[in-house]
């Protein structure tokens, strides 16, 4: 019997009728998969927050100035922001990685983003982070990201992955007007033409299209999925880099659960090719691993449901076999 | 300034794009509304499960025979279940409440559940259960039910008070194969035809076509509401019990939040008459208040965000003022 077919018997002896807890019953079955126990119980979460700084931000890409960047890494590590606030809520602890604040990769609008020797460099880092956590006892990641111009970089990686033309995953962002939209539609297009890339190839495609922030998750993702760490996925950049992650090691994607469906366009592109069905949809459009930290519960309880519920033989209660 | 835009405005004040925190802000505003406070910090919730039997279940429309309702009683109280579980997990305590278990109403499909008198008797022993409730410091409830047969029983009542087609809000509740479903389905058309009731009464309405815990909490909703306590619904029986105090006192909807979207197809038919968009869609189908304790995290992430986030000027981030 396969781990997965012993973790679904063990919750079809549970005291409730087969199936009847959904998709919960799912998520408990791939999380143990993941790790490959079949009754994990609880589980330690770390919330990785990777920021760079970005060149193609001089295209006016973004609401906001650069400087944000390193002011919301302040933010993120004096415990004020979203995912600090929500990680806390969730007891997941936050780690901040500096990928490349105030070091801003090249314009893709005009060149590639990182030479490819500097995003090995953030592959490996991320590769070694993911192991560290694995050595701290973390068992769940998620990825987060702070950039400011970072859903251009998303949308020009997505659009290179994909095939997905730029005006399908082009989105406002976290504040764009339709102007804006629109500006950011042609600097996705003009960052493709100026950066032929094989699709095939993911460190390719992350050192020409780029975001060291990007590169960092991308390697976070492998290595977490070699340390067998499950890898709760926030939102539309942050699933970008795990799908370009799964161009360097397809099997990666068996490590992947998607925590939250991003209004953002060009993430139901991106969860198409990898496959994969948020567990919340709630309109959230921040990024830095909020979604993720939010899910977070949800994989909780199903792992508290595989190992504490009563089976219909403890407790005494008639199963009608179905 | 009303409370709600006083929230929203605390809200705009945080670390994020205006808005990007998506339905977690609606949330947030929503539960201080039902609280009456512009911070309300973290709330203490309740599961309060209510078990009855049914005179109907010797129609045959339910997989499991009647004695696994007191079987599930004592399964809630020895924290086997799973809403045990699942509270547990989210900090919240659970309520059994015993509204009639080994004394089933009346059969529905040949005449009424109860008389106006007991029915009078429950609701204002749900009444004072939220109020002792409230006394302990309880801000949050779930309404949770167990009962053999009693998604028959809810499937009546919403075909009652909605006007409904039975075919439409007929569904395999726990375990029911097509054929019991369209067994389900004549025995509610022969519910509907024995108990000619007026829908705008809410006291008549639980009274014909009843279900002791129902009943219940149906009166737990209106002492809620009154003590204004934010009641957070699980499916589609509890959903069906919220609608019917709204009938008898209409404002308790504004008291209500829906944690979970239920597969029975008859969810939609009560969630669209409460106006409510649920939180989770996870195809949940068990009951027990379940779903309602899955979405309590969101919750307490809700009000975590509105209490702990740094504000724009607390952390010396740029506003780009949208």
């Amino acid at each position: 019997m396969s781990l997965a077919d012993r973790v679904q018997a063990r919750l079809d002896a549970k005291t409730k009728p087969r199936g009847s807890l959904g998709r919960l019953e799912a998520l408990a079955v791939r999380i143990a998969t993941i790790v490959g126990e079949e009754n994990p119980g609880r589980l330690e979460a770390a919330v990785v927050v990777a920021a760079g700084d970005h060149g193609v931000a001089v295209e006016g890409v973004s609401a906001y100035p650069p400087e944000v960047t390193r002011q919301m890494v302040a933010n993120f590590e004096g415990g004020g922001a979203a995912v600090s606030v929500l990680a806390r809520q969730a007891g997941a602890r936050v780690v901040v990685v500096d990928a490349g604040v105030g070091n801003p990769t090249g314009n893709i609008a005009v060149g590639p983003a990182l030479s490819r020797a500097e995003t090995d460099d953030l592959l490996e880092r991320g590769r070694a982070g993911a192991a560290q956590l694995r050595g701290d006892g973390v068992r769940i990641v998620v990825p987060g990201e702070m950039g400011i111009a970072n859903s251009t970089v998303a949308a020009a990686l997505a659009a290179a992955l994909t095939g997905a033309d730029p005006a399908d995953v082009c989105g406002p962002g976290t504040g764009l007007d339709a102007a804006g939209v629109e500006r950011k539609v042609e600097v996705v297009r003009r960052a493709l033409a100026a950066n032929a890339v094989d699709p095939t190839d993911g460190v390719a495609v992350l050192a020409a299209l780029g975001g060291r922030e990007l590169a960092y998750l991308a390697g976070l993702v492998l290595g977490a999925h070699e340390s067998r760490m499950v890898v709760l996925l926030d939102g539309f950049i942050s699933s970008t880099s795990a799908l370009a992650a799964t161009r360097i090691d397809p099997d990666a994607a068996t490590s992947l659960i998607a925590a939250h469906r991003s209004p953002e366009p060009g993430h139901a592109f991106v969860l198409a090719a990898l496959g994969l069905e948020p567990l919340l949809e709630l309109d959230l459009r921040l990024g830095e691993g909020s979604g993720g930290a939010l899910a977070l519960p949800l994989l909780a309880a199903a792992l508290a449901i595989l190992d504490e519920m009563a089976t219909f033989e403890d407790a005494g209660v008639t199963d009608a076999g179905r």
